[in-house]
This record gives C-alpha cells, structure tokens and sequence, in this order.
C-alpha cells in the first residue's frame, strides 16, 4: 500500500464536508489543510476534520505536504482556482459542473494540458452499484440493443427558493434544474450511450417566486442514433430514475435521492427491475412479460471517485471523468439551455465548436 | 331500463372480435348484424356473436333494425365508411385513430355535423380505472399543481414486422409507433392536460427490417403551459406508463397492456404509486418521501365507451370523446410526425389551421 495522497480542501461549504467525511472512510487519500475566505469556516471544518487550516489560497498552495486541492467553491470561480492550482503544481478535483459556461471550461482544459496536472470532476452517479450495473447489463448484451434511455431528476427546491438566491437567477444557474439537477443524468446518460449530438428542450419557470426555469424537459440524439429523454424539475416530490428499453429487456431503476450525501449508503436505497419477455411466440398477443429485480452492489460512490483521482495522482491509471467529458457534459447542458430559450433544436457542435 | 341500441359490426378483424365480446356483457347495445367483404369471416362472427350478416355494406345500412354501426375498418377507409352511415342515418362509432390524415378526419367531422348523427371515437384508455383516478386526484388537488406528465407507450412489435407489412409504410403507419401506439397517450394526455400547443420529436426506424420508424421520443407543451414527455417504442418488452408530477405528489401509473383486451380484468392489471412528503422542513436536507399504493376501481373501459355511445344514441347526454377530441388527438400526432421528418419543433395549429 503506497502512502495515502495528501489533499486540502478549498471551498469549506456544505458540501466539502460531506466529502470529508467520506474521505475519512479511505486510505487512500489524507485531508492536511483547508482554506476559506471565512476564518470560522475554515477552523470549524479544521477542527471537525482533523486537519490544518491556511489563512490564504497561495499559502495552502505553497504547502509541501498538499499534493492536490479538493474544489467545492462556486461554480463559476472554478476555473481561476484550477489555475492557480495548476500553476503551483498541484493536482485538482472539482465537484460538477466543471463550469456554467464553456470559455471557463476551456480554461480548465487548458490549464490542467499545460501543467500536466492530474485533474478529475466528480460526477459520481455513474460510479453509483445501479448504474455500473446497468452499464454491465448493456455492455453484455442481456438486454439486447437499447433504443431510449429515460432519466428525470426531480425534487422540491423550486416551491422554496426566495427571491434573490442565485438559483434563481437565470445567469448563475441556467435553465435551473437542467444545471443544478440534469448535469448528473447527463454525465449518466453520456456514460450510457456516448456523445451527444443534439438537443430540444422546452423550459419555464413553474410554481415559483423566482424568474429563473423550475421545470425543464429535454429530449436528446446520440451520435450513436439511440436517444433519450431528461426531465428536470424543482417543482414536485424528489426522483431520480432511469428507463433502458433494450431489445430483449427493459430496466425500470429508482434512486431516493435523499440518501445522496451517505455515499456508503446510496445504493442501499436503490432498486434496479429487469422487465423481459417470459414467454415470446409468433402471436403478438401471445408474449407476456415477467418483471425481477436486479442484485446492485453497494460503492461508496464518494469514496470511489477520490480514490481513483488518488490513484492516478501516484501514477497508476487514469480518471475516467476527466476535463473533457466534464465540458462535454456542460456544453450538452448549455445546448439544452439554448434549445429551450431559442425554441429550436440545437447540435451540440455548435457549442462545441 | 330502455330497449338496447342495435348495432351492426363493419370490418370483422380481430378488434371487431374483442369490442363484439365486450358488448355482450352489456343491456344498453345488442348486436344485430354485421358485414366484411369477406364471406367467410361474417358468416363466422354471425355464428360466433350471435347475430345475423348482410352481403353489402348498403344491406346493412339499409336495415331498419340498425341504430348505429361500429367501425373497425383500416384506418384509411374510415371517413367513406362514415359518410355512407351518416347518409343513411346511422349512428356511428369508430375505433382509434379517427383517421390517418386531417383531411379524411375533416371529411368524418362534416359528415356528422350535416346529418346530426351521434358519433363516438374509442379511445379507451382514458375509461379505465387509473386513468379516472389520475384525472379525479388532479382535479381534487391532492397532487397540487402538475407541471409534467410522461407518458411511455411500448410493444415488440418493430423487431417482427415483415417487410411490406403496412406497418412498416410511413405513408399508411406515419412514424410507426407513434400513429399506433402513441395515439392512445396522446388521448390520455390531452384529457389530462387540455389541448396540445407544439411538439418536438426524433424518431426513426431501429432494429427492424421495415423502413418505417420504430422508435419515437416526443416533447409536448400545452395550452396551459404545463409540459409532457412521449415515449412510444416498437423495439422492447411492453410498457404502458404514466407518471405525473405535482407540486404535493408524484404518481407512478404502470399497466400491463397484454390484458387490453379483457377489458373487464385491464384494471387488475394495473398498479397506482403516489410519492408524497413525509416530512417536509425548511431545510431541504430534510425531507423524506413516502410512497404508498392508490385503490383504483375497476372499469369495464370497452363496455363503458359502447354504453355511453348508446344512452347518446337515446337522446341521454353526449359522448366524451366526439368527433372533433379525435381530431385533435391524430393532429397532434401528426404535428409530432412532422417534427420528427423536419428536423424543427411544430406549433399544431400549423395543421389545424
């Protein structure tokens, strides 16, 4: 076992403590330092993490014992962080979306090619029992050749958000829940079924105080000629769920959401239903269909991501969720934003450009 | 109770065969007779059904112990099967779809304003049990307020169809499931949600040998801003499903269509999941979702629509789904078919007009 990769956690909101806490469950990463703008933030997480605490960026960066920084600020200072991160040598990860807009994707990309750092964004879904399990089941022809994938992510957050938060605000969020929400189903669905070629989205604030889109439904074609379909939405009882009908089966997988920040629990509150044909004749009255479930194993999702991004950071492989799929998931994003503002179908090369 | 309306049979498919055992559970119609061009088949539905058979269908018409003929024809021979009943003062009911084209719908609509006869179109779906209870919880605002339905309607049917089978021809199945299967949600979804403004389809043929589509994805937005997602598929295991999402509660409707036809059992067949709050706080990490099982009654959906079809014939209100709700229902799908052939979203009213 090599020594554990030593990383500091900039941004102290929410959010990095659930990872801390993950973390605290791995080997393979150690949490040495922090840093926020606020001094309280950044003793309190200290203290409850069991780490150092730096009173300035440059002087958590200019740590010897900090091999990378783990990124939870807001999503549009993610790229002058990178950087600075990358011009000091250190390795970055960075909670999803890489970035609201492409240009600051770009700098990213850019950055992490010219420093040679290791750079990983965690879209941890895709890491989640159910859907390596969907991807095997896939992959293993057991359901035969998939036509449609369905994936909606839904919860409350519209009905409550006051005016003035930046959710609602159409230039920090864009489309809403399509940004805060559907970024996670599409890196699923990306994972799934490859590159997206095109969208169509309609999208409207529904039900709520603020001015920005509470409820999105999007449609997309993969280069691949399969499809899909992404319902967004701020304004109902939470869901996270995706269809796959396959020739041969369907697969019907339901996730409490609820259950998200317990990363070594989230699967527990899964269930994955394969639907195929218990009898099939020449009659089409004659199929009927027999629904079971599907054993999922149980990853730590949290964990699982770190501990890959610690992996590569030592030399040994890869991260799957690297700068480029991170923007390729933003700019299927931005392409449904666009789609839904323009009321016109949008390929996603004319983002990508 | 009143004497029973006399109906005569025209077009001796399978379907005829299944609304004709559906109406013998029924006082309100009795079967008198019925005509195909096929010797063989009506001197078999006579015997089978217990009524009498004409050599024509100007026989038929020409009896006076017909009150009204129902229709079971192919789709494209509606409209001059109609206009010859409305001429002789029959009454007329039809299966679904009112017709594949708007101008033989049009054709349908005048024939029945010039004659005053009662016309119904059997669209089904919406009669069952399920259907009423969505309908009667979205009214009651136990779900608050709905923002997006999806709707899914799915059979293997693609991966068999024979080249040349008329299924496979754009020009008599335009956008294949979508004419076929989809025509059924789209009922469902307009009686839910009100009229259809725009749609947004991809579709095309997968998995089959026949070069007409067989898998459709399609985004509705209607009159009343509300949105809702169609998926129909000829290219899995079958599903029949509707998900609603309100501001108080989500509901999970799944039907096993393979029971269709024993329209008395369909309901038994179905299951109603209504996912509310358990606990709903200030703070969004503290919400918990309870899902519990809906009763729904059981309803006779093909004796249900035949029954009121005939207390509309006595002169006993009218019938839900007239001439003019199946027009709607076959222009949006064919809004969606343009949409899907365009590449662009399509406002209905372009077909309306």
């Amino acid at each position: 076992m090599s020594a554990p990769v030593r990383v500091a956690a900039v941004g102290l909101g929410r959010w990095a403590n659930v990872l801390a806490t993950a973390y605290g469950r791995s080997d393979e990463v150690r949490l040495v330092s922090c840093f926020s703008r606020s001094e309280d933030k950044r003793t309190a997480f200290a203290e409850r993490h069991g780490c150092a605490h730096d009173g300035s960026y440059a002087a958590l960066l200019a740590r010897d014992d900090v091999d990378a920084v783990i990124v939870t600020v807001p999503n549009d200072q993610h790229a002058a962080v990178i950087e600075q991160a990358a011009a000091a040598g250190k390795h970055a990860f960075v909670e999803k979306p890489i970035a609201v807009s492409l240009p600051d994707a770009r700098r990213i990309e850019q950055a992490v090619a010219a420093s040679g750092i290791v750079f990983a964004c965690g879209h941890s879904a895709r890491r989640l029992g159910g859907l390596r399990k969907i991807k095997s089941l896939m992959n293993s022809g057991e359901i035969g050749q998939v036509s449609v994938i369905e994936a909606v992510f839904a919860n409350e957050r519209g009905l409550q958000i006051e005016a003035r938060n930046w959710r609602g605000d159409p230039g920090k969020a864009p489309g809403g829940p399509l940004t805060q929400l559907g970024v996670h189903q599409l890196d699923n669905l990306q994972y799934l079924l490859g590159p997206v070629a095109r969208v169509a989205t309609f999208g409207k604030p529904m039900y709520t105080r603020v001015e920005n889109d509470t409820v999105n439904v999007t449609l997309l074609e993969f280069e691949s000629g399969q499809m899909a379909y992404l319902g967004t939405n701020w304004a109902c009882p939470g869901v996270f769920s995706i269809n796959v009908y396959g020739t041969e089966a369907d697969l019907f997988y339901q996730l409490d959401f609820s259950w998200w920040s317990d990363s070594n629990e989230t699967d527990e509150h899964s269930r994955l239903t394969k639907r195929a044909f218990a009898r099939a004749t020449d009659d089409p009255d004659d199929f009927e269909l027999r629904d079971e479930e599907v054993r999922i194993s149980s990853v730590d999702h949290l964990r699982d991501e770190v501990e890959e991004f610690a992996r590569a950071v030592r030399g040994d492989g890869t991260v799957e969720v690297d700068a480029h799929v991170a923007t390729r998931n933003v700019a299927v994003m931005l392409a449904a934003v666009r789609s839904s503002r323009e009321g016109r179908i949008v390929h996603v090369d004319e983002l990508m450009g």
